[in-house]
């Protein structure tokens, strides 16, 4: 159908024109305005309290005690369950964030402008492995690093991307491709070429010697650091796709630990949800498929822009990681998602693939047609509050919410 | 032959064993006695002045300037023609130098220890790109960036690499070649790693903000900074390979712009000499094939450890650069190299071959029974003195070399 077509070729070139560029980190309050009232961003879709995983449950008890709002998670977690503490997709507030995705007032974001269109979007920044809050920790160790983000490392890092005159993207995406990386479950080189763009605007932003080496010791021992970067580089990237009339592009995928979610540009602003998957994966020694929550997360956003799983082949070294079969079979993720993609991104290449561009822009119809939905890489979390992450593993978004918007998209277009 | 096999399992097993640490960076002339007289050490096997090429005149001039001996270019060249400078190569002193390898007393080397057999290996440190001494640059700027080198950079990354307990490298090759580098021609991912390890001891080394910035935006800015670590640490795993009777591995390869210099593990420290190649590859705008120097540098040591240009496989982006062919071509020049390697690396891997290790260990009688020359990823440099780098390229050691060293070790051995 023409219209359908030229709409798609309308999304991709939007897609493909963005201009992503880190300019700022600030307090979540100070742009986000549902954070000015007793709310929490969480992952995903819409969810209410009472269908929240464990992991969910856990983050937003650490959250409550965090912000203040309760002195201790027992209370925290009655808070919670009445009501009087209102949840919102980070979607629904330009923002996205890894896991259970927790954004709350005081939590310093980092603000991606995406250049060409002028909308920004918002993720918090990466706590690192280990236990953490976007994993369902909420412990003493947990809060007390999410302080030091807030007081130490938001400010100064704040501070040094204002003095940079703002972080390109797109740049350090192209170069991290030739470096193995592909945004997802692995980012070590993007964290390394961030850092060292950013490192002599933080020596300038933070005179304190003990501080700033505690800052870069942060940066640089976290192969993970630039994940939440990538994050807000793609929803940065994707929200100026919204809303194109007639378009079966998606806009965004996203997992609450309960359901997923879909969004189309075609359909606005709607939610095809369906139950959540189970990755299939790797984990960590003491831990098995009993112990994990199945999928979580607003992180598929990357997947959205042509990386993650879509982008495997230039990151053989993540296929083990994953357990996505040996290092040379990667490629063949990719080839598979080229099957459902709208284009390729000739400025986002893959040299094993002699510089093919990342497969882009999945389109509903053909994820229908084919019956291959979008390959996620993604870290599982352990499914009781607390825990933390105990592997990672390669999922696949549920084709329900693809027939669902199929369906959709074609009554809105008045066709069978 | 049972001698020559077992000598070199011995050798293959020292290679292996190395364990290198990067400990300290100190003046030259505090760990090379040769330094404190009026001398200069060069890269390649011994030359006099007269058989030199320009660009190793140029920086030879250039260094006698930088140490005071003469106050202009002028002078320098007349006094180096008048034999009051003596010349040495880097690798009769434990040191090894990119291109035209200039180690002069008051330059800051970087001392990496060979952990299982105590002994030490130093290289300078990297000047960038552009007008640099190692391509023969000796102006004004060339000059002021090694003053800044020996006052600023010098001190504290030794200061630095002391407080960090010393830089293990044999891990950061591990992870560069899951990254892209091959740690000749590309060092982006090595150099990332090792400033995120470093760059917190450089904050607390470092107390002036200025200062800091300046030399985190230095090593973050030039992504070859790794090159020179990666030399020296070739160096000190190869030098315990030196001197074991009827072994036929390579210790060392070298080349002065004039000569290529071959060492060989069972023939001590004879230099097995020919006529160095012109390097075949790609050039910066503005310059040709006719504007180039013969092929030049101590760099081919990181070759004779399996990386460079037989690490092509873990690097098809410098496929491009150094215009050896497709990037899915990348992987001939590795497999072609196991031709006339002795073994590989298990720890040193390369995902794309599904972690198959780097053929390690070049045996002389294999590169003259196939005929397959050590393939060498370099830097061109201008054939004029004072010009620098031109362009990037492939180069073969000349077979004359490994001809001359097989007869010799024959005839050590009493066989024809």
């Amino acid at each position: 159908m023409q219209k359908i077509e030229e709409a798609n070729r309308e999304a991709l070139r939007r897609i493909l024109e963005g201009d992503p560029v880190l300019i700022d980190v600030v307090p979540a309050h100070s742009v986000i305005p549902a954070l000015r009232d007793q709310a929490i961003l969480h992952a995903g879709p819409p969810i209410e309290w009472e269908r929240m995983c464990g992991p969910m449950r856990g983050a937003i008890a650490g959250a409550i005690v965090f912000e203040g709002w309760a002195p201790n998670l027992n209370v925290a977690t009655e808070l919670a369950r009445s009501g009087a503490v209102a949840f919102h997709p980070n979607h629904h507030f330009d923002a996205v964030g890894p896991m259970t995705g927790m954004t709350t007032r005081s939590m310093p974001v980092m603000v991606v402008e995406n250049r060409r269109f002028g909308n920004r979007a918002y993720c918090t920044i990466n706590e690192g492995l280990g236990k953490v809050m976007r994993f369902g920790g909420n412990d003493a160790e947990v809060l007390g690093r999410l302080a030091w983000l807030r007081d130490v490392l938001g400010p100064a890092l704040g501070a040094a991307v204002r003095g940079a005159g703002g972080i390109e993207l797109k740049g350090i995406i192209a170069r991290g491709l030739t470096m193995g990386d592909e945004m997802h479950q692995r980012n070590v080189a993007c964290t390394g070429i961030f850092l060292r763009q950013l490192a002599p605007w933080l020596a300038r932003a933070c005179r304190d010697g003990e501080q700033l080496a505690d800052i870069l010791a942060f940066i640089g021992g976290n192969d993970q650091f630039f994940l939440n970067v990538a994050m807000a580089m793609g929803k940065a990237i994707m929200d100026p796709v919204r809303g194109i009339e007639g378009s079966s592009v998606v806009t965004a995928m996203c997992r609450n630990g309960t359901d997923f979610g879909v969004r189309v540009s075609g359909t606005g602003d709607t939610w095809f949800v369906a139950p959540v998957e189970m990755p299939e994966g790797l984990y960590f020694p003491g831990f098995g498929p009993a112990d994990a929550n199945p999928d979580m997360g607003d992180s598929a956003i990357v997947e959205a822009i042509g990386l993650g799983g879509f982008a495997m082949a230039a990151a053989p070294a993540v296929a083990g990681f994953v357990g996505a079969g040996s290092a040379s079979s990667a490629a063949l993720f990719t080839q598979a998602m080229r099957e459902i993609t709208v284009g390729e991104n000739p400025e986002w290449t893959i040299p094993t693939l002699d510089y093919a561009g990342v497969p882009t822009g999945v389109d509903i119809r053909l994820v229908v047609d084919t019956g291959l939905a979008p390959v996620i890489n993604t870290g599982i979390a352990h499914k009781e509050p607390g825990v933390g992450q105990v592997g990672a593993g390669v999922v696949r978004a549920p084709m329900a919410c693809f027939e669902q918007a199929v369906r959709a998209l074609a009554e809105r277009l008045g066709v069978k």
